[in-house]
């Protein structure tokens, strides 16, 4: 425009003519896209909505959200997809629409009738000792008939004895916490809960023990009423054996009167007594030798209603992208931690959000869906079954899907599990924000401290975990091949050995758990919405989608290198040669490189909407690239060549890896031997077939 | 504009003003896209494609290409790669691109050394009688060792007598084409060939008799050199016995001598005798009736080389959104119809338009890809790998796949299979182009009086059959879910009742064949030329998508219609409704009619091109929401939930329709039934889904 602007300064007419050269340009929208096409990122209202995310609105979401225990299909579970529903529909802070979904799933309970219980009886038949059937009522929170006794969901019904577990090959499996792992050894009551935020000794963790996850009985299908169910006897996945969880003050008593040799030092745990193997009680401890622990379960597989809540800011511009926020809504008991932690910074992002929304100020580029599952307890329930009834639909049109559930397990530091196209992103948004914390440090500069790698592009960076199923982003990474991540805060790792929270999964995990040990103050859980709005924001109102393909290449690259150190001397010992794996790989780093360099070229043109929308379908579907439904015929779900489960520790390519354990000991020419050519090719051609879609677009 | 134009032409100063206005509208480019992105269909390009498609060069095309034998692998296939490479790379007449691409498969080829044999033998071992071991050389091109004998491709090695058929249930194959069934019941040789279009009493029809398509040895996966292969004896797909195809003349001395019952009347043909089922023969016939028929085959299974060639177009606005049209190369001998009568069509075609390129007068809006299939006659096999390779890419971006095979069949009409959304492209190209034959119908009003049905929006149109995996559209209709459509000339289905045209995949199968019998003139392949033409580039060039996926729901209800009819009261008697299946196609229609009425909204405005691109790939996708790669876990590619192979004859789902063939006889509770519930609801989940996708895109 300068030359033209120039122009008409010293020119009467001519000025004329150049105003009317402005006006023409400005002023008549053209025949073709608005000037709103190249909607961007606005800082300003990312700034606002970073300073507007409130640390006490999302104690009051806690505290409302946690009042009562909410397992999933219970009246109170109803109860929050109400309140959902009125937030997300409310006039000034709600969004544009909301609706629940309801799906008919098969979930499992303990009977009230006849509770689960756990004795110790003498041969003669009387009852020595009883487990607890139910948590000590500590606070108040504990008792009450909304509160589940401990259970293993899914479990079988059945009675076994140890004595019939001998003669017949079969037994109960009971569970416990050791203060060892999850306590830092304390066990005692003024040591633990509501005396400190550990676990205290009548402490059960509940949880499902069905081996996949969806519902049981519809794999693949939606759990509407009328979809076609499995027959309970061709159920796969639930555990073939009674099984219950009990308390570490039962599991005391049972294991510290075990006669037998000492088990192996790496079982030996914090109870104070030496772990012994049995089989039988000792001699010389609390029962005679010849009692017998009877296990009872009496859990009930059961059809309920559970749902799902969504709700949806339409895209201004681009409406049929999306970008998918979610957390499961369902709890074991009051689950103020998990998962209300986690929707109470939902919630109060999308009133933050939404009153932007409201008001006129903001709308994004790209559709925003939010999402309050249902049934996550039993096994990802209510968010497999969104993706098998929306497969097609969210697979083409998903950015990305960012699950919060579980938002602080301690104050440390952020933790971030992710596929590596939202690295750079989560990255970005951590920068700017500041650690919750003493001192100024940002976020991102925290978390370096408590986990990081050394990145061959970037030198040290945080580093971020990979996804395995334990929330609900699975059905979206494993089965639709969506770039996913899950953001919380959690605890510094070299302070402690609890493998999560001390009270997950118990009757004590309440509001008042987090208010004074979790997170008092709330400041982590609002770093935790800063960060997670931060990075929603960034994904559905960028004009150039943030996810960076080309960190795919640093991951590649470094499963390349494991696989070429852990199998290459295995596989040539059997003539199978990792070229094509190696030519596969430098095909990608070349692709995403080159692709790389396009976008910064674009960048600094002006790039027509079309032209980046183009580039932003390659960005949104290399991820989909890399699914195979037919790679791992016996996994279900699981589709992502990368992502499937590894059965060996090492961070490699999965198929091969585990096709490569199963054929180590077979003989040149087996099945399994066919196997591992087989997967080996599946992963080069879906590694080529990836690096085809980062081409020039008009490229074979 | 109007306005500031009548503002500027009373007043100087205003009119300066004026120009500046328009000036400033028109000269600069804006910051936004270019006036490009609203690029059309261009009617004097399309007209001027239409009026250059020259019926000689057609000719001249086919008289290169059918010149030799070419059969998969050979060396003059591999002439022809190096001929179409050279065509497409010309720099007056070629396009953007050409490459070739190849593939290492596995063919079967009659032995040279040991040729395969049908011989009467006395039951002493005396040679009674042989059949032809090739056909006549009745024009001087059935001779020559390029000239592949009869063999049945894929058909294992052995030699049968049917004395061990009857011992131990093994026996040959010998197949034979019927004059019944081929001629209208002509034989004599101054009936057929080259005194008439019809098959010769050599004449012997070649076929691959492998079960599924694609490489053999590589299902699933491209047949790259480094690819994992199957273990022969791992393969299933081949016929279990020897076969071998033999012609009329000498199925008439064996099956006129049989002795045994007569044969039902439907089984009888035009040999001029009392078909009969043996077994062996009759005493008072040709031979002893203890003679035995012996069959010795010597195929041989190859890897072999094999290239598919693709030549690229690259879009002007949507490079990433790809038209693809493609013909396979291979021949079985000189393969003058089949299948270079459609390659004739494509060489012209891409002269046409590459020249309309190099000019610079011309780039489709989207990009066009033509392909030149290796080794279709085997098995689909080129064209498969090609979809196996490009998986995710050709999925995501891949507006429509246009086979054109054999072109021409014969000269009396159109012929048109495909899905449904190509319906309305066909017809409006068929509307506007003359039909060959005398008068002056358009080939859409000659079309119709050869085929048609009553359509209950369209009343009698004409009608499109569906794609079985009769040629290469198969892996992208079936295996990717991309919209496919195959365009052809053919008969008069009431002036002959000849399955095919006579000499399909005979040595007769010349240049002098076409230009004598099929299409003298080369009228019928410059119809089919243009028709498919204009179908290409209203699909590459129109703005608006050119994709009806409203006339699914045309299907849908036949489907449903033939369901409730032909399964209902089976269905009723084992309690499993069809209400869902109502209901889900009621919601397909619903939103199908909802998004053609806001396609009429949109074309009436000024849509912003990112609107309309939104928009397409609702079109675009519609087919892929059908695919359900584990609806059909035998059925090797077919994924297409409404175009899998039915078993019945009802045109219906074929999931359902299957499984209630398999469940009729079997009793409540048993696995059929349970198959029966499950594909219920999966078309029921994806019609559902499909309707979704159709939805406005940011509703749920």
């Amino acid at each position: 425009m300068q030359w033209a602007k120039g122009l008409g300064l010293g020119l009467g007419a001519a000025a004329l003519l150049a105003l009317g050269i402005i006006l023409g340009h400005f002023a008549i929208p053209k025949n073709t896209p608005s000037i709103s096409a190249t909607q961007d990122l606005d800082l300003e209202i990312l700034e606002t909505v970073m300073g507007q995310l409130d640390a006490s609105r999302i104690r009051e979401n806690l505290r409302e959200l946690s009042r009562e225990p909410h397992l999933a299909s219970s009246p109170r579970d109803e109860a929050l997809v109400q309140l959902l529903l009125q937030r997300w529909a409310d006039t000034t802070s709600g969004l544009d629409s909301a609706e629940a979904f309801e799906y008919e799933v098969l979930l499992s309970f303990p009977s009230q009738e006849q509770p689960n219980s756990v004795d110790v009886v003498a041969s003669a038949g009387g009852v020595l000792y009883s487990c607890l059937r139910s948590e000590e009522n500590l606070t108040g929170e504990q008792g009450g008939p909304d509160v589940v006794p401990p259970y293993a969901a899914y479990a079988p019904p059945g009675t076994p004895q140890a004595v019939n577990a001998a003669k017949h090959g079969v037994a109960g499996v009971l569970v416990y916490t050791d203060p060892g792992d999850i306590n830092d050894g304390l066990s005692l009551p003024n040591e633990t809960f509501p005396n400190s935020w550990h676990l205290p000794p009548s402490g059960v963790e509940r949880g499902s023990y069905y081996e996949y996850f969806g519902d049981p009985l519809t794999p693949y299908l939606p759990a509407n009423p009328s979809s076609f169910r499995l027959d309970l006897a061709n159920v796969s996945g639930f555990p073939p054996i009674p099984s219950q969880p009990i308390g570490f003050q039962d599991a005391k008593v049972l294991l510290c009167n075990l006669n037998g040799s000492s088990a192996p030092a790496a079982w030996q745990g914090a109870l104070g007594c030496d772990y012994r193997l049995g089989p039988g009680f000792r001699p010389d401890g609390d029962f005679p030798a010849d009692s017998q622990v009877k296990v009872s379960v009496y859990n009930r597989l059961q059809l309920r209603n559970s749902s799902n809540v969504l709700g949806i800011i339409r895209g201004a511009v681009e409406p049929d992208r999306y970008v998918l926020y979610g957390n499961h809504r369902d709890s074991w008991v009051h689950g103020a931690v998990d998962p209300s932690s986690g929707t109470a910074v939902l919630l109060e992002l999308s009133r933050i959000l939404g009153t932007l929304l409201k008001k006129g100020t903001w709308r994004p580029r790209r559709s925003i869906v939010f999402a309050s599952w249902g049934a996550e307890e039993f096994g990802l329930i209510g968010s497999t079954e969104f993706t098998e009834e929306f497969f097609s639909k969210l697979q083409e049109r998903t950015v990305a899907y960012l699950n919060v559930d579980i938002s602080v397990f301690a104050n440390a530091t952020l933790r971030v599990q992710g596929t590596p196209p939202v690295q750079s992103v989560v990255f970005s948004a951590a920068k700017e924000i500041p650690s919750p914390g003493p001192g100024d440090l940002s976020i991102y500069d925290n978390w370096i401290r408590y986990f990081n790698r050394s990145s061959p592009v970037y030198g040290l960076v945080p580093r971020l975990g990979s996804l395995g199923a334990g929330s609900d982003y699975a059905p979206f990474i494993h089965f639709l091949g969506i770039s996913s991540m899950d953001i919380a805060y959690t605890y510094d790792q070299s302070k402690t050995s609890a493998r999560i929270y001390p009270t997950y999964h118990t009757a004590f995990d309440t509001f008042d758990y987090v208010d004074k040990f979790v997170d008092p103050g709330f400041s982590s859980h609002q770093a935790v919405a800063r960060t997670a709005g931060s990075v929603l924001l960034r994904l559905s109102d960028s004009f150039f989608l943030p996810l960076n393909v080309s960190d795919y290449s640093d991951t590649l690259r470094s499963f390349l290198q494991a696989a070429q150190q852990e199998l290459g001397a295995l596989l040539e010992q059997h003539s199978i040669s990792l070229g094509p794996l190696v030519a596969a790989v430098e095909k990608f780093e070349a692709a995403a490189a080159a692709l790389g360099q396009y976008i910064s070229t674009l960048q600094q043109g002006s790039p027509d909407p079309l032209q980046v929308r183009m580039l932003n379908d390659q960005l949104m579907l290399l991820e989909r690239t890399f699914l195979n439904p037919r790679a791992f015929p016996e996994e279900r779900y699981y589709s992502h060549v990368l992502w499937a489960p590894r059965t060996g520790s090492t961070a490699t390519f999965p198929g091969l890896a585990n096709a490569c354990s199963k054929a180590r000991d077979t003989s040149p020419g087996s099945e399994a031997w066919a196997e591992v050519q087989r997967q080996l090719s599946i992963v080069v051609v879906a590694l080529e077939g990836a690096a085809a879609t980062l081409r020039p677009v008009a490229d074979l």
